[in-house]
């Protein structure tokens, strides 16, 4: 018998979350029984997609909150996991992770450090290779915009767009994490979308219109793009932030959309599972650029399962670069 | 040497338009020289397309308005047209036209009446049958919406979808449209978007959400369906007339888009020529559809080409049922 302790949702955030809306619950997790594995979690992953899910519903009031962790076995008594063997899970914001085993997936790091599972190597590089690549069907060469470009999932879908040798405008919310597009990532225009007017900057930036547009933002960005995409252009869909804490995940109007029509436009919603059947080779590519330093990222570490909601909130106040990661003791 | 009369636009439309930003102007047009045709105009079209032209430059000032037209030649100096052909051009609302034969198309009307080649058997059908069909990827007995559901594209691809066995709600701004689209078209719920919410209307007819939303309207037609949309549901943009009046082609903003992610939406902007190599597997399944009486259509035909005007601000006041039609004596 081990004591444990869980982030619970309190309340349903109406807007932007605040952290009386959470709450620490410590609970008995008991010895693994026959065919149970239990997990000590080291990482826990603090991601946008998280937070509809509060008030959607999807999420429990009162139950552990829901999303990624990383995490060591530390007992088993099941035959497909032993002591030490590192694994990944979706079971949430918890200490310890009591699991018949179904919802793991063992991990070789394959030599790199475990936290890029958590992001470049884990589901926000996926998501970014499976959006630009697959669903935004990237040629070499093309123009492309990024939107949150120095978050988790634009950053990587940033350098993808200049491996492939595409002209690359990221959009960030500070000079400091513009800077970091353009002397780090190597992105050819960093707007800052708090300077200015996002439509003329974007405007500028844009001299031979838009081919991708990997939209993690929608509202005013989706609203600016949409009048600089050329004609079949693409728009994947990774998330919307901008509508996340408002009621009922309605974002700012966007009043552009006829150029849908005039340019023949394709937008797509996707989520990373859309795109299951072609891991090891987005593992391949992801790995190789990696081990030639062609791929940079940053994590924005909080200390302790005490300040999961303190980073989830940070989230939607510009408090990351990079990915935002919880880590554990 | 003839005596013809063209409609020029005198000045840009910055909402409706208004029949005195139009102007007839009557010109001479000479006998056919080498490689000339002279075609005896007989039919204008009329379309909601061509409305943002008038605005975004594509169409010219004080220059005959581009537009569908169909007539007779009545001389030719050309090898491959020879009086009496029936011909469809672009070339625009203009009662003779005088052509190299370059924009000319040769019609075989093959025993239907030659308006039907304006309408369901011309672009507005073709843009329907592809739109629903393959921008639309259409399946058998799905659930659809299609806005506009009594103008000239929107009851043909709403009439489609009922030949596939598919559930079909359509929006139309009359309790007259609404009636023909139920008791004629035999459309499973007609909703008249001038009486209550569009968007509580739409959910209590789509008990089983939609599959398909083929767009002629945009803004709160939009903002309506998005938030009905099943999973990988797709969105034909055909249109969006409820932009086309607006300075800038805006329309009322959609706030709804982060369904876009939740159900992995796409949304795609076509044009009737994306679908060209398409074109006779169109006219097989139109003309048979025709002869087995399985296809309803109206005309709303305004007389003489001092009228062409009238009629395509009648198109943004809701005065057609079906194709609008210029004809000319």
């Amino acid at each position: 018998m081990a004591i444990s302790r869980e982030v619970h949702l309190l309340a349903r955030p109406d807007g932007l979350p605040s952290s009386d809306q959470f709450h620490i619950v410590e609970t008995e997790v008991g010895d693994p029984g026959d065919g149970e594995v239990l997990v000590k979690n080291s990482w826990m992953s603090v991601d946008p997609a998280m937070r509809p899910r509060l008030s959607n519903g999807q999420q429990s009031q009162h139950q552990v909150i829901s999303g990624g962790a990383l995490g060591t076995v530390i007992a088993s008594r099941h035959e497909s996991f032993k002591e030490g063997d590192i694994v990944q899970h979706g079971a949430g914001w918890r200490e310890l992770h009591l699991s018949d085993g179904g919802d793991l997936e063992a991990l070789d790091p394959a030599g790199f450090p475990e936290t890029l599972y958590m992001h470049v190597l884990g589901t926000t590089g996926f998501t970014a290779w499976g959006g630009i690549l697959i669903t935004g069907r990237l040629q070499d060469g093309e123009n492309v915009f990024v939107s949150a470009a120095a978050g988790a999932v634009g950053s990587v879908a940033a350098q993808i767009a200049k491996l492939k040798g595409c002209y690359v405008i990221g959009s960030a919310g500070s000079a400091a994490k513009c800077a970091w597009l353009q002397d780090t990532l190597g992105l050819d225009v960093a707007i800052n979308y708090r300077e200015g007017v996002l439509r003329k900057s974007l405007k500028a930036a844009a001299p031979n219109g838009i081919d991708v547009y990997f939209d993690n933002v929608g509202g005013e960005h989706l609203d600016a793009a949409l009048p600089r995409m050329n004609v079949f252009g693409r728009i994947p869909i990774c998330g919307m932030i901008s509508a996340y804490n408002n009621f009922g995940a309605i974002s700012s109007g966007v009043t552009t959309l006829s150029n849908m029509v005039y340019q023949r436009i394709t937008m797509q919603g996707f989520v990373v599972w859309d795109f299951n059947d072609r891991k090891a080779e987005f593992l391949d590519d992801m790995r190789a650029w990696l081990r030639a330093g062609q791929m940079h990222y940053e994590e924005t570490v909080y200390d302790g399962i005490e300040s999961a909601a303190d980073a989830l909130i940070g989230l939607f106040t510009g408090q990351n670069t990079g990915k935002m990661l919880v880590k554990l003791s």
